[in-house]
């Protein structure tokens, strides 16, 4: 009995480990595996064989392991089952046509926000960025929009519980100075980051808030310094972004904060 | 020992099992979860706590079990490590722009095709389909293109071991008539299909050809019925589609069946 207690199944949780060992690899031999896995090459055996059988891993012709396309398949069905998407599409295309310019739904999951639609600019510059992609919350425009719809203490104890990599030279590593984009969000109704999770890219975003008046997610603008500076994308594009989440927030309500950090709904 | 041999890992095909009882469903309860996993009650009890420890599974406020954005992770590796999403997605955006229609990638697992990036008509009317849908080959213009790479028998020996669902009154079920249009495919360089799957949806597809000579996937165009022929998408769109799947080809190497329905390497 371990810290998970009885109940737990403990030959899942490394069977996703060898699934997991993929993150950032095309590709790896068995010796690689059980390295990335934490278990023994015997133990790399019967789960490659296992995950083989049911389809999710295949040997290439060098022998070695591959991620299937079949590893989609769990995910798909809860893009599949996500009512927000539905909902979201089409007030995404919607911006997406206004804008010109690259249009994302994400979704908060622990510390992070997980991109699960997008609506690419017509152009050739837009960032590869498949569905299902993670960035932390505390440098991500989307992130900030999230964060701020939350009483400022949870806010803060998801920043502080963060590693706060500097993924490019503008990333804010500083909690004070996050903190301080958290709350400029909350006043302006949507965040803003600079070039802080790749060079060259701008981002906006504000928040869909549900029905019970919490946040479900976030939309973002991304657009690239070549063509926008953030001045004009707040000026511009922030008044459509905001419309777009009040589309989309349930029941048609506008939602809008008072003096002690808290959403409100207002109008139907 | 049962027929998956000695190695074969049982609890790792019931957990995914359980995972997979998600498919069409939003939530379910732990009764209705332990029936459609086919597992006794209390392994579901054990499979559902594991899962919620390691963030696939969460409850919700009605106590009954969803997935979580987390199901996306191993899916995402994959379509990061996948090196035709990248070499295919500059062409795909061109392909897209130059004809204002949604444009697919696709490749092959079983009998289905599974999408994995998608660029979508600037317009509301597009269906809703997940990175990560899969589509019967038969019913496919995507599917036909890639059995129409494939040696004759082994792509018949697909779609006689293909359940042939009429997705619409349009879907062609009969093995001669699926196989006259895949060898129609085979013919002028990509495949067709009209309204057989979603009704009012017209699609062309053609096939990726990597490395070693053999199909990696498929590009497909798809219209609605409301702005175009099947006719007009196959004088005046498939020449473009043609070009940027040999653009995407392996090598910059121009392909072409022979008389034998093998492809053959030209230029470079």
């Amino acid at each position: 009995m371990n810290e998970r207690g009885r109940l737990f199944v403990e030959s899942v949780e490394r069977g996703f480990a060898v699934l997991r060992a993929f993150q950032g690899r095309e590709s790896l031999s068995l010796a690689e595996l059980a390295v990335e896995a934490g278990i023994t090459k015997s133990a790399a055996q019967r789960f490659t064989h296992t995950f083989e059988m049911l389809g999710y891993l295949r040997k290439d012709a060098a022998k070695r392991w591959r991620l299937t396309p079949r590893t989609l398949e769990i995910g798909t069905f809860y893009l599949a089952s996500d009512p927000l998407i539905e909902r979201a599409n089409p007030h995404l295309v919607d911006l997406n046509h206004a804008c010109g310019e690259s249009v994302n739904l994400s979704e908060p999951d622990g510390t992070e926000m997980v991109y699960l639609a997008r609506f690419t600019a017509n152009r050739r510059s837009f960032i590869h960025m498949p569905i299902g992609t993670r960035i932390p919350m505390f440098c991500a425009a989307s992130g900030r929009a999230f964060l701020a719809t939350l009483p400022r203490e949870k806010a803060l104890a998801i920043i502080e519980r963060t590693a706060m990599t500097a993924f490019t030279a503008r990333t804010l590593t500083d909690v004070n100075a996050v903190m301080a984009k958290v709350d400029e969000a909350r006043e302006r109704g949507f965040a803003s980051a600079v070039e802080e999770f790749y060079v060259g890219d701008l981002n906006i975003a504000s928040a869909v808030i549900g029905a019970d008046g919490t946040a479900l997610g976030a939309v973002n603008i991304s657009c690239p310094t070549s063509r926008w500076s953030i001045e004009a994308m707040e000026a511009e594009l922030a008044p459509r972004l905001i419309e777009a989440v009040r589309s989309i927030s349930s029941g048609g309500y506008l939602v809008r904060q008072t003096n002690n950090n808290q959403w409100e709904r207002t109008g139907q």
